[in-house]
């Protein structure tokens, strides 16, 4: 699929049906993953696919009740490694959300260009989807998305128009 | 484009030829920005486009002495509204890092398939960047990039095998 029309396709989804990913999809969606840039190309990241339904089910409660997680087939949990992150972004963080965030965002888009849904999930709790997945002290929790065919079909949210956010040589 | 091409094609330029980047394609690519999800769509985001040759020599320094930038025709500079952006991601983060990534991701994808280069800038100095550009105290410098012509086609960089970064049901 062109870019152009899956950046415009892409929505976040929040029926899905139960029929599980095809393999040839889920391989491209993840190299798709693998390639995205990160910091000093630091690749800090680990993602845990998560298709066990009682696994799945028992992070409902850890992502403040969003059952529609459940519901697709795969649950994708990414995680990010601090030290592996370039250390020094813009002089005053770590680059590993915007690593993480790069890379779900490959994940998004070739999930779309296939015909699947996906949904950022920010609303979680990182203690207890820690506990859950027995994921170590040395990664942080950064983002989740289920990972499935769509169940509904949801109009595109409102954006900003471009004068709101594109300002040529100062704001 | 097709996107799993764009991904793939979409590398770190850091040598541009001085030629003008043409209307409709930087149309295209800002509108590409212009869709990108973030927290509670809160698009806490302004770009601010600089063409005129003084200030991308003048932002140079401020990017540790990067003086690629100053050859493409635009640097763009990502800037975020903290307060615009969703406060509790995941319960310990305001979420406008992700937020830019994946806005200046839906750049640097769109560019690739306008056969343009880009690169994401993360060794600057915030202040510096703030003075140069007048950027008030209430929105973040999070990332960088030039936007214009490759005049070089880099090899791709490595990245980890599958393996390594994906993992079934737990790590």
């Amino acid at each position: 699929m062109n870019i152009y029309d899956a950046i415009k396709k892409r929505h976040s989804i929040r029926k899905y049906k139960p029929d599980p990913v095809p393999e040839d999809k889920l391989n491209r969606i993840m190299e798709a993953v693998r390639l995205a840039p990160s910091g000093k190309n630091g690749q800090p990241w680990r993602f845990i696919l998560v298709r066990d339904a009682a696994t799945k089910t028992a992070l409902v409660p850890a992502c403040k009740g969003q059952g529609f997680i459940a519901q697709a087939d795969l649950v994708i949990v990414a995680c990010a490694n601090e030290g592996e992150s370039y250390q020094n972004q813009g002089g005053y963080m770590k680059s590993w959300p915007l690593d993480i965030a790069i890379a779900l965002d490959h994940l998004m888009l070739a999930a779309a260009a296939e015909g699947l849904g996906a949904c950022w999930i920010g609303a979680f709790i990182e203690p207890e989807i820690k506990k859950i997945l027995s994921i170590p002290d040395d990664l942080r929790v950064v983002g989740l998305t289920p990972l499935g065919w769509p169940d509904e079909d949801p109009k595109p949210k409102p954006r900003k128009p471009l004068n709101e956010i594109m300002f040529f040589e100062h704001l």
